[in-house]
């Protein structure tokens, strides 16, 4: 990757991130069905047709389009040793996603508020969950040579996925105190190792 | 528990699924909006009081209430002795839920069905998911004595959970063929084990 394009991904996350943040401001301070594309897009400073580069439609702002794409997966996945346990290689192929969200903390925190109180959102999250979930399936099942129905790429997608959004709550609760990639760490080792009880315990 | 009391605790169950089943292939047939309590209940030989004491909801009808009772989860996970492993005894705990939704194969096909149709109901399966989630969590939260805000239960209630939600998923696409019970035990027994990759494949 050049300077260049790095810097050029810098600006297009901060542009999506901007756009986010203050579609997520409006909709927490007026509600979601009295903002309109026009009025974020005004408010963030750019054109609607800037903001339709950016996302599908409010709600999309709103969410997030946390789409994982395929083809960078299969070669983030790729670029992993193949002795490396397939546990093991999503954390490492999941790993600027995650740098990403926690360089997007306030968004992210004000993300999480919306979405508990507008209940309309969780089902455009889902569609997203499941779709990634999809992906995750079939990166895992190419990577492992196993046939796209097999259980294990589908269990793996599903409770890698699960544990990343349970690594998002503890640290939305935590106020983003602990750092979200140390959760995701502690998190898939705990899997990695057959999800042992703490230690110690009272 | 007595004869009478399992006799009883049966025809609720197929009353529920009756009426269940009813919702599910009028909504599959006349979409959604098209559907009333009253045409549900009708079409299943009851009064629309009785639907009322199963269900709050058309949409509950549709999409089940299988809320998880706190008290019996706790009770269930009390009754497996303390040296199990949380994961192993949330299989235990699991077990009368696995066998009920395995009986209602047919029933639960056709929902898995009409709620792909009709992502208005995803939100509701959410919600239900989420709460079920938060009662997981606690229960091992008590049973290990750690705080409820501690990140393993957490952890644990979204990883069993989503096991669960791929077994259930691998189950619809046999078409039932493999039993839910089986795909559960060895999706749980592959947790336990850190996610091993399968022995062979090509």
């Amino acid at each position: 990757m050049t300077t260049t394009e790095g810097r050029r991904d810098r600006r297009k996350r901060q542009t999506r991130a901007t756009l986010s943040t203050t579609a997520l401001r409006m909709v927490a301070e007026h509600g979601l069905d009295h903002v309109t594309v026009d009025e974020i897009s005004e408010a963030a400073g750019v054109s609607p047709r800037t903001f339709f580069n950016y996302f599908g439609c409010k709600d999309e702002a709103v969410v997030g389009n946390a789409v994982v794409d395929e083809a960078r997966l299969d070669a983030r996945l790729a670029a992993v040793p193949a002795d490396v346990p397939a546990v093991a290689a999503l954390r490492t192929a999941f790993a600027e996603l995650v740098d990403d969200i926690q360089a997007d903390r306030d968004l992210w925190s004000l993300r999480m508020q919306v979405v508990e109180r507008n209940p309309a959102l969780l089902s455009r999250l889902v569609t997203i969950g499941v779709r990634n979930e999809r992906t995750i399936t079939a990166a895992v099942a190419a990577r492992l040579g196993l046939p796209g129905d097999h259980d294990y790429p589908a269990l793996v997608a599903a409770v890698t996925g699960a544990a990343l959004r349970s690594c998002l709550g503890q640290w939305a609760r935590s106020g983003g105190t602990r750092p979200l990639t140390d959760l995701v760490d502690e998190a898939f080792a705990a899997l990695a190792a057959g999800l042992p009880e703490p230690a110690h315990h009272p």
